[in-house]
């Protein structure tokens, strides 16, 4: 069989082929150079097919219910006529290792549907380089028609930053809780959210929800306004028995809505690429810097000896940035920050 | 008058000539390129000459009286056989606008005492940059018998994190306070604290006083371990009538001998003469990047086209990387992260 064109990859994400979107996601994730070439023409022409989608993040502590929650949240905006992805931002999954999402049967049903993709977690060595791929990745999925991308990721601090930087709407979960406030949560993801849903609200724990969604909304009283001008809300759900999910829907929809209308929602769109070109671009920077061979000829002798203080740390650094733009005729002079 | 040579600064420097210690760390703020050349010499000299000192961070909110504590501490340190060099770290602080140092007034005494050294923080666009000059007068001055540096900063956050990579012990002041736990201090500066101490311990404040320092102390026992063993302790004190100001001194003396016999005072210091290779090659680097003729002809272009979405940031990223390695034979291939 012939290897794939850029064309035919073009041609069957379009179609909404799976298999190839499949195989695309793996070029992209691949640290081959051609892979990488090839890999980049298919986005480049897949940025000119992105949908009218909406990118959610999804998050909260483990055992909080985050694939119970994706897989009813899926379903129900499959049956409201939605193409639902479902990615995962998880860099601390290794190949071999399994991701978070790398069981699918964790989602039966939703994996099973004709209208949902679910895609586990790239392993990576940096967070920065899994969330880049993943950014990649919504793109291919917008392109084969997909205008519901959920981005799920575990409730550890960093990996929500970067999940922050990925959607255009955050979503926090909670649990039914205990009187410590914010359960551990980290207040900077807290700020982060625009919507908390506390989940399990159902059996005898349905009262003990209601508190937790009280004594939350009190304490987002204290937090500044948003850029977005949007006022977070908090509601409570239980993704198992379905009830207050479809609240949760809604509220979603009126955070488009609200921020479509006041221009937030294509600012942060463009913000986020911003950031993303000089995230890339200082990234393979200093990547280009540490593979070359005469730095790591040298790193560690310099490193020696500035441990040892007989080289000061500027020396050390001039030192090396020399034998990097060595080969530039024009000579490097050190500048200043 | 001739100017001066790299010998005659490092014999002004160690024989503590206080001008020519001034005009080397005004060599070392500079931004030409001559001065910088000139300046790192004397450095490279100065680490030779190194004394047997102790650094001290000293931050706490606006109010708390730091400066009233600096000038208590540090002629209280004089008067114990101690050279004690002044030192700040604001970079909000803008050439002409003055900086939290650069009224002497503040510290009217310690100023004009021979055994005392103080250098108001030099304006700077970039934390990292104040930073990494700051540390570097740390030692022209330690070259010049200073053998006790204290470094001094507003306390909003960044720059107490941009301290702790310079000093070998934390000290945080706070006020006899309210009920609120942490009086607006960000967790992560309390757990850098090695010692505490609630300043304005007189008057009708000294019972307040009191109660604070054991709510704090019982507050400290929720945070983990640190990495130096070391159990930080909260005292209290009053700068202006100088109660409780000879036991910080213990407290600290204390701290040096634990972390000196423990190996963690060298081992820190190694540490951040690391960390401060790698912030000084990356900072470097990008600053070659985009001070580069052919980046800057470029970059606005491509950010425009990212941002509107017709070029993907890895695309955008790599065309610039090509540009900025054009020069070389080799030619420049995107590398992993």
């Amino acid at each position: 069989m012939k290897p794939r064109t850029v064309q035919d990859f073009i041609n069957g994400i379009v179609s909404s082929d799976r298999v190839v979107l499949s195989q695309a996601i793996t070029l992209l994730e691949s640290t081959r150079p051609e892979h990488q070439a090839l890999a980049q023409e298919v986005l480049e022409a897949c940025l000119r097919h992105s949908t009218n989608s909406i990118r959610i993040g999804i998050t909260g502590a483990p055992g909080v219910g985050k694939s119970t929650f994706i897989e009813a949240f899926g379903l129900q905006a499959i049956a409201k006529g939605k193409q639902v992805a479902v990615l995962a931002i998880d860099p601390s999954s290794q190949v071999g290792k399994g991701s978070i999402l790398g069981d699918k049967t964790r989602m039966a049903q939703l994996s099973q549907h004709e209208n949902a993709f679910i895609r586990p977690s790239p392993a990576g060595n940096s967070l920065g380089g899994v969330a880049r791929r993943t950014r990649e990745t919504i793109f291919l999925c917008e392109a084969a028609g997909f205008d519901m991308i959920l981005v799920e990721t575990v409730g550890v601090g960093q990996s929500e930053i970067a999940v922050r930087s990925l959607v255009d709407c955050f979503v926090l979960l909670l649990l039914p809780g205990a009187g410590d406030e914010l359960q551990g949560i980290k207040r900077g993801i807290v700020e982060m959210a625009d919507v908390l849903a506390v989940n399990k609200a159902d059996g005898d724990q349905a009262d003990l929800a209601k508190r937790s969604q009280r004594a939350y909304q009190n304490a987002l009283h204290l937090f500044s306004t948003k850029p977005s001008g949007w006022i977070p809300q908090v509601l409570t759900c239980s993704a198992t028995t379905g009830a207050g999910m479809n609240k949760i829907w809604e509220l979603i929809e009126k955070f488009r809505t609200f921020t479509q209308s006041n221009g937030f929602f294509d600012r942060q769109r463009r913000e986020q690429a911003r950031h993303w070109l000089y995230e890339t671009l200082e990234t393979q920077l200093k990547a280009a810097f540490y593979n070359d061979a005469q730095v790591q000829l040298h790193l560690k002798n310099i490193e020696q000896q500035v441990i040892a203080g007989s080289l000061s740390s500027t020396k050390g650094a001039a030192e090396l940035l020399q034998l990097f733009f060595k080969r530039s005729e024009s000579g490097f002079t050190a500048l200043e920050d």
